[in-house]
């Protein structure tokens, strides 16, 4: 298992006048997470594009706890369970805030993509390498 | 059932470097069509909290199948599947593009509360009364 | 004188915690408004893109007099004082909600340039063709 | 004159399909500068409003000089050139990129107000106290 912390601060502009952060932008939370996940492993996003591969999102699923609010600083744990075999990762995301209370899970599916040409492909074998010491 | 279709037009701000809508966006899709759809029944949202009742989503799920893109038209249609029963709704969206492709699917959870308290509450009432007559 | 008239519903996202909208999205609703105006004009940004030019930002000055609110249907009025004779174009933008208050006034610089090598361009002479009857 | 440094990761939402970070969205590092200078002072904006008071932007001017992009680690530079004296408080922003090269520029006036009444009152006494050595 593959798991990596960040922090985000919650500025004005991510809240809604319910007084809390809008609930679409925990997307944005996930991935801020899984990129600094890459990162951690020497892995930049960026490069991975400057590659020719691109990671379209395929599938959200997010679970709305509690709220989080303006200036929490909140902790997204993103957390890959198994190593991907083929084109298909698996994010899954916890987001707390400093009272370590729960407030969203999410699970975000992404493809590995040759973007000429827009074709699956299998998960670059540099990355596998990277991460099979987690497991 | 009861449905709406509600159009957007994509602008420059929802785009991302990969070139198309940024994933995390459909989530204002979804609200912009469930919105209308209120509307559509007479109902307008902001007299819903104006009254002291809440809406926040608890739950998406999203599939992206294919991109919007930019100065796309996009159609979002939102449908109600079923008069609900106690405090829980569900939506459930289909966005298109001109060319009438399928682009995205979502189900969006919300609840009916209090907002003084934060206590579920059931549907009211009169919004019961209008949605039955498409049943 | 040239000028162009959009209407924008207010969606929630675009609300902040002061109960208003945020102030960092009145750009878009300038976007939006610039985008129209060329369409009535039967220009389409995206064609200007496709044809090797882009349209960057360079300058932007907002004064915000009253704040718009969830469910605003606002105007923007996007006008062109004048043909640009060169590779700038100022867009002067005043936005009023439905009991026609002002509510805020922006003007946005823009370049014309080629996107291959960022160089600066004049502004296409079949656009200054289209304005001339304005003027 | 109160200085504070700020940086901020662009993540992939900031980013629009010019390749770089959408214009609209630089209000949010403005946003995300003051409010970190505030903090430095050992003023936390969130107690600002819980006090009963509010600041509103009133006017933002940028100017664009070269695109931030993504995964840039951008500096924002928030300074306050001198004391308000009354209830207008004006923040400069400058931004920088990793290579130091200056990319944006920023003057944001707001607003002290009593939320109670929306009326325009002096910066607090205890503020302007903190800021005195500064100046």
């Amino acid at each position: 298992m593959f798991t990596n912390k960040t922090r985000i601060r919650i500025h004005y502009a991510l809240t809604d006048q319910m007084g809390v952060v809008y609930h679409g932008h925990y997307a944005q939370f996930y991935e801020i997470g899984r990129t600094e996940a890459f990162r951690s492993l020497g892995y930049i996003y960026k490069d991975i594009e400057a590659m020719g591969i691109i990671l379209p999102v395929v599938d959200i699923h997010s679970k709305f706890l509690r709220p989080a609010k303006y200036d929490d600083l909140i902790t997204v744990t993103t957390t890959l369970r198994e190593i991907p075999l083929h084109h298909k990762i698996v994010f899954h995301s916890e987001i707390h805030n400093e009272q370590n209370e729960l407030l969203n899970v999410g699970d975000v599916t992404l493809y590995f993509m040759q973007a000429a040409g827009m074709k699956k492909i299998n998960m670059p074998d540099e990355l596998k390498e990277k991460l099979k010491k987690y497991f």
